[in-house]
């Protein structure tokens, strides 16, 4: 179902039942899966040099929201979910799953896990590689230049299930450990080791995420997460985390 | 006045003397009141299940700019302004004339009083509980998981006449005193004393709001603020103020 | 070529080789030079009584993307360069070649020289004033009300050449020094010297500018920067540094 105002290229390929929203317009470079629903006024594959000729995929059961843009040359894997007006540049090359939040900036050049979620307003400098299972909460930037401006790149690491509060300012190359937790507010300029806190500016350690417990059973440790918080993730994976976060 | 390429659907009811500009989506389950306008290429009452089937309602002699997004199941009273690009989510339930800044992110499920004002790229979490006449300046957000991610939700509540300055991030539970004020940059980890001053990360006490002077009259005190400013407000509003505020 | 959804007056001026893309609106008070590209969805010279009837001007080779929204009483010299969704109010007066990045916020009132660069969703406050060849990065915002709220405005001043890093908050009437460099995550409160380093919350000068090395040429200072980043800037400017800047 395509809407009155929408511009489809005839050059893209698009699979079945899938809705796009009034005025959206789908560029020549695009492949999009079956079961997709973009939403109203989005620019899909919008072109540039830079994605050297690479098309943009959308896996199948994908929902993008209003107003969003997305560059040729990126790709997702079954499952995208987005917000509204997130901008995703070329070169986003992205797992199952991933939800990204409304006025997330992509730059492109980046590399994303499966299972991922990016709140609100999340950006994401070039040369950033995000594991599986990663959170992302509102506002939090991954930057990569080491002594702006220049032509150096140096991404940031955030490996699997680790949790990056908000309003968080990643320095370039920094890795954060897997399972670690960085607290709200933080500017994180040192790694991050696993499973460890670390709060503040600049961000220090302050102990194992084990020792934050959940406020409505102050006996039970909050984390690792996946103990606990099972909501939007597939059965067979949350029938894996039983067994293996169990105490 | 219905610009050419607004998109309005049937069922919605909409008031008298309303513009819609171009490229104006209107949804179904969408109540407009009189006077109100619409700029272009806003999406108006969203459909979502989470609304429960309710409603939105935009309340007379209100002003929407371009490219904001209205989901179903809100309302504001009347006089709402907006600036471009607002995100609105279901049961944000709003009191009169509130004024929202461009790029601002309302995730929903949400009490706002009368006469508030949030500055752009303000992002209020779910169950945030602001009381009349509050102040919220750029790129501060309201969080409510206390051990993310998780299902627990504790909104933050920001009481009358309270001021957040520009890029501050409130943390769950917290609750912000009226007539207070909390500074720029400010990570707010405990609750805020009414008429008090916090700053920092984490924000300390470092006084009472009234040791703040004006800048162009040194011995006059800043705070409480409706001693001094006035812009915008109606008149018998301002007349009550001039009553209390009174030295 | 101007795309089929476009919404352009008659009344507005616009050059040769012009480009405006699906859905644009072009309003009538609006002068636009040769072979300017508009995107999609933007709203151009949107009429606000705060203009005083000025036109919106933007120069000759420049490029606008996206759902950008552009206010009437503006104006940008030749190569201007945008993101998408970029708001930019009146009386914001601009040199040459500015590049914005993608959500930024300029709320007019302002000067910007030549050859500056905002990155991603920079907020400009009222009354900024911004030297040439100054970089700013991403969510940092420039404030100017000593007393919130208030209708006393003191906008904040960056010099030429300066550099102001990510998430960074500046307090008004702050001066940020010729050549220095404002650390991410900063809170700015006193005045930054030329040619120094600044961090932290509050931010406090950290040393020379020079101490900071190139990470791929150890013993190379990487400021001032234009010792060794050129790209963008045009080769007259370019030869100009290397008679200024060589060591």
């Amino acid at each position: 179902m395509i809407a009155g105002g929408a511009h489809i290229s005839a050059k893209a390929q698009i699979g079945s039942n899938v809705k796009l929203g009034f005025g959206t317009i789908v560029h020549d470079n695009v492949i999009i899966g079956d079961n997709v629903e973009i939403d109203s006024y989005c620019e899909i594959g919008y072109p540039t040099k830079l994605a050297e000729g690479k098309p943009l995929k959308i896996g199948k059961d994908s929902l993008i929201r209003s107003h969003s843009v997305f560059y040729e040359g990126s790709e997702f894997k079954e499952g995208l979910k987005t917000g509204h007006r997130v901008t995703i540049r070329e070169k986003t090359i992205a797992g199952l799953n991933l939800q990204i939040g409304t006025l997330c900036d992509f730059q492109g050049h980046l590399t994303i896990g499966d299972y991922c979620r990016t709140h609100s307003n999340v950006h994401l400098g070039q040369a950033s590689k995000i594991g599986n299972f990663v959170w992302i909460f509102p506002y939090t930037v991954l930057t990569n230049d080491p002594h702006p401006p220049s032509n150096k790149t140096i991404g940031v690491t955030i490996e699997d299930y680790a949790i990056v509060a908000t309003m968080v300012c990643v320095l370039p190359g920094i890795t954060i450990g897997t399972h670690s937790l960085v607290g709200a507010s933080s500017m994180v300029n040192r790694n991050v080791n696993p499973y460890t806190i670390v709060a503040g500016n600049p961000a220090k350690e302050i102990g194992p995420t084990s020792k934050i417990k959940l406020k409505d059973f102050p006996e039970v440790a909050a984390y690792p997460w996946p103990k606990h918080f099972h909501r939007g993730y597939p059965d067979d994976v949350v029938a894996t985390w039983k067994t293996e976060y169990s105490s």
